[in-house]
């Protein structure tokens, strides 16, 4: 059985490049002599394995991992979305848990990330009916389950597990996702659109943000390549940027104008970019605005693509919050359907459309599902693409039912059709009245404005600080709006995210705040809040 | 609402340390004049929005993602688990499914990826009662809910929503995971290795994967870091080191020892490395082998965690075959309980140990589950590795219920024990036949040589190839084993992996073949892979 032993040492030649592409050091064995003389020279040194606990730190080496011994990128990176507000609020949570009545506030409302079933939002119906029968599918033609689930969600999950091989839930699925579920998504994305979509270009993920990373590590290559960036952005979008080694270029979204984004200021940064050597790759969109809220114009889209094509940028389109628009005079367009509709196919514009699960109205954070359709990339680029997805075999296929779900949602006719658009319009229509109420209370706040709540889930507002706080916070060594924040939590319970977190024009300051509480709390907050601000007011007026 | 757009000028000062930490060009506008001034000097660039479809190529920029212009670490990345021999068997599925009969074979037999249930194997029911009781718990107080579920796994979902703040299985979680299913895995280990373990050291992610990638993410700074991995080695570390730039220093494990792991091999790459100039960084030990099948001694793990901690290494323990021992002369146990067994503490050893739902006997490899056990790092890292998970957010929280089942499944007297122990020996004996019998029918090929298959999924039988085959190889512009492969692959059906895709001593070919097919197929994949080995062998003999 082991008869090719003796011919091993004669094998071992020095051909690095048969073994994997990776930096190899290449240094192999030179002869089996070599090796075991080394062999019985450390059986020597290791005679005593069980060494005490007593005598193991004088032998210990220096701590092989410190803060200066790491990748210096991961050091570098933030993301202020679960930064130090956070840790602070889960401390004060777990004084409340410990010594309730310690604080003049009951509860933590954690109004720091878009996390909707956090705060009490329901899932919907009808896409856990179908999860839940996929989950565990021996219980589909029982008469049991009849009763429990509705008709079209048994029907749904027998033609999802119809397009999964072998109806196998558990079984890693091809690296772009089950073909069954993108042709699905497909459909959706045409019924959207009105222009057709392959399944070929969908790319299941786990979530938004590992896609994102993925673009990153396809196109930066070294701090020389730069992205361009909205600010203020979703810092996803930085701590990728940073932790690939790029550089993040930054175009400013025009606060007086809506958080509107100018060309010209587009233009600008990228020439002043290229002036200090920086190859400009991609342009990132985030279409409804997060954290600014606001929905981009069908004209200005057409500008975005337009100055992506002309300047051979990747135009990365995070387009998570499309089912999050609340006033009737905007609309949500995906930049593909722009780009076809002035007539611009395949070859004209490479685009990335990024969508997600964890937002919408289904806000299904925890079932970390999305997906990206790339269009515009040539054979060989999407075959890289399809390897990097291939290395992390593939995302989680609850995940990828629920992306198939949210963009084939139940028909008119359908049993659970009804009820799905209760829920639907219910949650939208609870959104828009609270992003509502919201917007208008901090702009009754002295030296507060903030701009229209048109899409997504955030509020962006503008404090504008007096110099005696500005001064407090320099105290206290934090930005002035991470101060706000931090007064804020400690008087109310109420967790936002200062604007540094998100970047914004130097000298302003912001907080993001997401619309997201039940409607029976927003009250509760609107008081909570204006009270704090007064009396934060009063204590630093100058 | 908007009276502060007349302070924005002003406020449009040099300050870019207030944005983000990431590179920035420090390109921020330097007056709200030169801006408009530039805006209306584009507005007329872009009077005309709407091109048409046959003037777009004439002003298209050149494609902005070439081969050339991607990051050349995605290039040089390699994978061959999915990679070439794979997508000709995708190729030929088709081609069966469009014309039957065009081959000899009626089906591909995907022996190429451990996916057990790709290929027929049921999952536990116990584990997906409680995962779509988990998904869908408006059903759990239903009386028709008794008639369809284990009373037990009711039980466990009622527990596991209880751990999950607001019971909302649709919410981010923790970024580390659920705190409750973390104390469950904690609780698991400890009952496993008879040391404590720690929720807090616990990072729940998206199968065992993107934990590795964090791990190399922090580690590599440059090429000038090294990771020590087995050669072979499961690609996902070769790719992982490949994608984060740094160096891959190979250790080559012994066949003709069964693949044991020399100390002496270790020391001497270790040196090598070092006077190249190479920082080597960890050591990645697979446990049971992957695709090598063996099974370490607990001497020999002894002997390497007193190596590590000599060489100050971080020892990146891949153990998520610990459930998959076939031999009863070998056991499983974990890097951490050696640790601690031999008196080492959490300071004296960086260790991070990974699992994953994929493999053992649940094979849940679709529902991309997993954890990193992280012990012996520093606060000030911890907070870093916590900073790269927080960027996620969370992973899959279906992942995560299956991770804390895995690691607490029924017990003694619970209403599912017996059919949960049913399952489970029934597959895990299986597989041991499966291995035993694929495992002889290759040594009793010519020129075969297969060690035994002690744990994992997989057998790594070596091929002594013809010289005249390795010229058809070479004329093929294949490697020999690669060769093989695809023409096994277009005789039979069967889809194993070439060696060169997981690295072997040069000179030497190999190829990975999973012991995972149902074990009814078995005799016919004996059959076929003896007949066209020998015609193989009739065809290229010397």
């Amino acid at each position: 059985m082991r008869k090719f032993a003796a011919d091993k040492a004669r094998n071992l030649i020095l051909r690095p490049s048969s073994c994997t592409t990776t930096t190899f050091v290449s240094h192999y064995r030179s002869s089996a002599l070599a090796s075991s003389t080394s062999q019985s020279h450390l059986s020597r040194f290791f005679t005593s394995v069980h060494p005490s606990p007593s005598s193991s730190s004088d032998s210990m080496a220096s701590n092989p991992v410190t803060l200066e011994t790491i990748n210096p990128k991961v050091l570098k990176c933030e993301y202020a979305v679960r930064g130090e507000i956070v840790t602070q609020a889960q401390r004060l949570q777990q004084e409340l848990k410990e010594n309730p009545g310690s604080h003049s506030f009951e509860e933590i409302l954690y109004c720091n990330i878009g996390n909707p079933q956090s705060l009490g939002q329901l899932p919907i119906t009808f896409f856990r009916e179908v999860l839940a029968l996929c989950d565990h599918p021996a219980i589909l033609d029982r008469s049991e389950t009849q009763a429990l689930f509705s008709s079209d969600a048994i029907e749904r999950a027998w033609q999802i597990l119809d397009q999964i091989p072998g109806r196998a839930t558990g079984a890693y699925s091809h690296s772009q996702g089950v073909k069954g579920l993108r042709d699905a998504i497909a459909a959706g994305i045409e019924a959207r659109d009105g222009f057709p979509a392959d399944p070929n270009d969908i790319f299941l993920t786990d979530g938004a943000s590992p896609a994102v990373h993925m673009m990153m590590q396809l196109l930066i290559r070294s701090e020389k390549d730069g992205i361009l960036c909205p600010i203020p952005q979703y810092p996803l979008y930085s701590a990728s940027i940073t932790l690939h080694g790029g550089t993040l270029v930054p175009y400013y979204l025009d606060e007086a104008a809506g958080w509107g984004l100018e060309i010209s200021e587009l233009k600008q940064q990228l020439e002043a970019a290229k002036s200090k050597g920086i190859t400009v790759r991609a342009l990132v969109v985030i279409n409804p605005g997060n954290p600014t809220g606001q929905v981009v114009a069908e004209d200005n889209q057409r500008e975005i693509v337009e100055f992506c094509k002309r300047e051979g940028l990747v135009l990365l389109a995070d387009e998570v919050y499309q089912e999050n628009v609340y006033v009737p005079e905007k609309k949500f367009h995906s930049f593909k359907k722009i780009s076809r509709s002035m007539g611009y196919g395949e070859k004209d514009v490479s685009l990335v459309s990024f969508q997600s699960v964890s937002k919408g109205f289904y806000g299904e954070c925890g079932k970390r599902g999305g997906y990206m359709e790339i269009t515009g990339f040539s054979p060989e680029i999407r075959e890289q693409i399809y390897k990097l997805a291939s290395v992390n075999l593939c995302s989680n296929l609850s995940g990828q039912i629920l992306s198939s779900l949210v963009m084939n949602p139940p028909k008119v006719g359908d049993e659970s059709h009804e009820s799905y658009s209760a829920e639907k319009d219910g949650i939208l229509s609870s959104l828009a009245r609270r992003a509502k109420t919201l917007e208008g209370a901090l702009n009754s706040l002295e030296g507060v404005t903030c701009n229209k709540a048109e899409g997504a889930m955030y509020l962006f507002p503008r404090i504008n600080l007096p110099q005696n706080a500005v001064k407090a916070a320099e105290a206290a060594k934090m930005a002035p709006d991470a101060f706000y924040a931090s007064r804020l939590l400690k008087a109310t319970g109420i967790v936002v995210v200062p604007g540094s977190g998100f970047g914004q024009v130097p000298g302003t300051w912001h907080f993001r705040c997401t619309i997201l509480p039940q409607e029976d709390k927003i009250p509760a907050i609107v008081t909570r809040l204006t009270e704090f601000h007064k009396g934060f007011m009063n204590e630093f007026r100058d």
